[in-house]
């Protein structure tokens, strides 16, 4: 029988994780054998090995976290018929249904019973997983596996900045963690008329967020940030804002700097519910609100083909740390510390 | 000089309008002076009635009321093109610069210094007044004077519904006023899949949900209405839902009755901010919200023109009095009882 | 070894049709076995019954033709996951690879790889067939077996009307045969403006128009017309063309039908190239075209389903004769004839 | 009287340029009057310098021409509201009515009575010229006025591009005139996944094209252009096709390159028809057809101006020739010699 090596959330504590020997699965009816090339650490990974409070809610253990991955196929099941021993892939990490209206009408992200690898399901910090077919992408042979295997944030990003209107128009990002960052360089690449970035006083993201190309980079702890917005559009607010960071002040900050009939965009999620002026911001002023969860299937990903394609996008600055799979507990301190862009573990 | 009979609210007490003379105005630069056949009641006027918290915020005495009206062009002013003496014609209440970015993008419900009549300047409750040809639409010469003074609230209704996908889907309308009774009777006309009628238990009201086409009435004060729309959606509940009562209690309860991926239409308002758990009812559930105030210019228009052409739309029903223009009094004790639709006052 | 009846493209010629005994198929991984209640004649079927140059092209004999049906599921293969024994289904006649680009963006009407029953394999004039899960829709349980086995066209109806935008728009349905009949009645339904039907001289099918709810019906032997509609829409023309018919001469009075800015919406075919003056009909009036093939998987489904539920589409007029699956050389008959609207054979 | 001079076109023949002293006019109702700070010739000027059959028809002699401008205000008329002197500004040429539906609905490009200077009326090759307030746009201070002359075929490429969904997706340019070029340089700054510049074998242009950012260029007189899209795109075609030449074999070429339901934008004319496999190449493959001419009001024009402020376009490359006014005549040579991008003439 052979076995590989996995990550298992096995302990309900902060940490808490073991390093395993599990046996190498047989792929199902439309399933396909994935033997992994990079994987990557995602905030969610974060919040279990934190063990936060969503996770307690969520998450039963023992668990083999994980969902963000890119490698190649080593073996398919019955009734696979598009995907070959050889291809290059990357699963979506939400395995969907395909058949409720949801699924159906290209809005798989909201499947009405889908399950996410690594936390209601085991996940992909393991060398080989099956994955369905139906939720599995080829890449591109060349495309960088690193690149490949963050493509699950990097679709967030797109995800969020596609949900308004954003191409020549201005736009705010709030909250400056991977997924901004992410969403900074695809607004870049789109030629956003002018990019905000607002962020927590850190100078390690502050300064990637320069780097990536946005216009203003403003330190939410310094400066009064809808008042700087505001001197910044003529007085008007920006077309769009996007909120990633989850802080029930950015919400109202948020729908503040927003010009009249502007859009807001919600990925960031709180605990705590939020107290909202809606006549005075949203009814008056004509604002419209998106709440974003995942990434559209298959929207988003054929997006961030044609985005990687076209050479305007690099993520690769973003990718500030690159470690043995072996390594992951460096690789979460390096999460905790905040002084990174994505963590990569490669086998 | 020429005088008319006008309605004024002259002192801040519940109440306190007057009937005044006051001179015909002569129209200037790109304005058409109007000889009104009808007006209508609206609920905005109703709150300066009433004299609330809006009304003395917003509103400086002595005021003309009234913004909604249809009636006959007697004379245009210098450079005025299009609209000609003889012209039968409904002006938008809200008058648009038409040059900021929102007018010139479509969006002249929020134009950056719009001005309502009625509130900020001198209204239409008088037999003559002046309009820029600019805000002003050329009804069909055969429309029923009384169908083309509601065509303000009847816009209202039309942007409500076309801002989210309501033919053949399932929408829930909350709150039965009469821009709520022309929302249902709009969603009747292009076939929205299921109509939920929401309301406060009026019978006068919920009887003419019903007879304008709603496939569910519900008495909110009755029923647990989130409950009974899952029970009759499958447990999806539905694809929209449109808030067009200002109630805070429906706000939340829209959200919790809409399906994964649905969309909540705002136009209602209250004084008090709203409590929203933006985590688990927007972002999660993949929801948007659009704020929407007035009509737009002149999408909204040209639907209204179309649906009421197509002769699926029957607003006659919802139009339950006619007065003489100088008994707006009994007008305003209708529109406080509660026991009527439309209140139309003619000349 | 159990059998059924068959109706068999077996003979190269006009007809050439054969009632055979076929073994009934048994359900591979992913497919269902469908007993049929409902079967209806389309003319592609006729094509094919008449033997012309498309068929003797695409069709290899001996073949079951057919793709227009409703039955129940009276056995599941493996991997069926979603589709139960007793369900009430209908199958999507157009078998798409779920897994190409333009399937997987909400476009498997133009899947890279589709096969049509009936034609490209066989197809559902028999008793009992094999179809995909991932094709097939669940009807309500009590919709009419006649109006199910029919949604096949009535979808390609909807198809058409939702490429643009007709909803209180004035709208032209150049042929009236079916699938035009079908699209009248969808534009009565989401309230078109005005509704212009025309048509070859047939008072079958002229009066059917007339009583489906086009305000203009139009014998184009007798009328020119471009004229006719230019007159009455003061000389601007109506926001869209519907071309069901397929006839070059139309293609071009449709274009010249249009206002500025129109769209023409194309699915009737024709054997010959057409000749259009692209500069002063598609250019200089920025004229939209619309190809338009089969129907949206998923969304003219689920608007069929919605309008279906609303109570406003009613399609049974157009069911103008009904007959035992045994009689369908009379229902080829009665197509030919061009006196008929859906022939529908029950089992 | 204070004179200007003035190139007007007297002489029905190639060349017939004179250079004319004209009356400085006096701006009317809701006029301002322009100093011009610089011109630019268009591809429509050269057609009129050239006398070919389109000007014999349109244009009425003796005709001031011109159409791509930008200047200062230096007076406004009565009723203008908005614009003040000291304004730098640059006028649509197209004159619209704004009232007609088309106006009112954002369609101003085909305004059902639109007149363009230059050509209808007397144009902008002058010193100063009267232009109505509502066709007129207020540009940056800082936008260097060269660039500010050629928003009007920059404005033709971003409302080609934008014509169909480019951002992301594959798209081939079929002609490499001035608008072809700002066409490639606005898919490159927003990120089309690859770009196809397709052009006569002209060194100069198939250079600058390359320059711009195409991912492929190629000369069509030596290669198989279809063949050639296809064996580099997987054997499937380009989504979108921009077709600017008004080559007819290009349009046909154009449909043959495209995926199964792609865009083909048509701004590109010809004198004689087109003949189009309708059936084949549009219906069966779900073709959608997009004429476009002139630049939407003012989508286009607020599109235009976040693109340059994103510093993503870079449109100084196009501007190949800077002339004084007076050198006209070797503006004109260049522009025959198709050796140029845009030949700008400054005050």
């Amino acid at each position: 029988m052979a076995t590989q090596k996995c990550i298992v959330k096995s302990r309900p504590e902060v940490g808490g994780l073991s390093f395993e020997d599990r046996e190498i699965p047989k792929p199902g009816i439309g399933e396909i054998l994935i033997r992994n090339r990079a994987t990557a650490i995602c905030g969610t990974d974060s919040h279990i090995y934190n063990w936060d409070a969503w996770s307690q809610r969520r998450v039963q253990l023992p668990r083999i976290i994980g969902h963000e991955f890119a490698g190649d196929v080593v073996e398919v099941g019955p009734g696979v018929r598009h995907i070959k021993v050889g291809d290059f892939v990357t699963g979506e990490g939400h395995i969907t249904c395909g058949f409720c209206r949801n699924c159906r009408m290209g809005q798989g992200h909201v499947c009405e019973s889908w399950k996410g690898i690594g936390y209601d399901i085991d996940g992909c910090f393991r060398e080989y997983l099956c994955h369905p077919e139906a939720n599995t992408v080829i890449n591109d042979k060349n495309l960088d596996p690193r690149v490949a295997a963050i493509q699950d944030p990097l679709g967030n990003a797109i995800h969020v900045v596609f949900a308004a209107d954003c191409v020549a128009n201005r736009v705010a990002v709030f909250g400056l963690g991977p997924v901004g960052m992410l969403a900074v360089a695809v607004l870049k690449a789109i030629s956003a008329a002018e990019i905000f970035a607002v962020g927590r006083k850190n100078p390690y993201r502050l300064d990637m967020a320069r780097r990536l190309g946005a216009h203003h980079v403003i330190a939410s702890n310094d400066v009064d940030v809808v008042q700087y917005i505001k001197d910044h559009t003529d007085g008007k607010g920006v077309d769009v804002v996007l909120e990633i960071s989850g802080n029930p002040k950015a919400v109202q900050d948020g729908l503040k700097s927003l010009r009249m009939g502007g859009d807001l965009v919600l990925i960031g999620t709180s605990n705590e519910s939020s107290t909202i002026d809606l006549a005075g911001d949203v009814v008056f002023r004509s604002t419209r609100i998106h709440g974003v969860t995942g990434r559209k299937l298959w929207d988003t990903w054929y997006k961030m083909k044609g985005l990687l394609a076209s050479g305007n996008l690099d993520v690769e600055p973003i990718i500030t740390h690159t470690l043995p799979f072996a390594e992951y507990e460096k690789g979460f301190a390096l999460m905790n510390s905040g002084n990174c862009g994505k963590v990569v573990l490669t086998f």
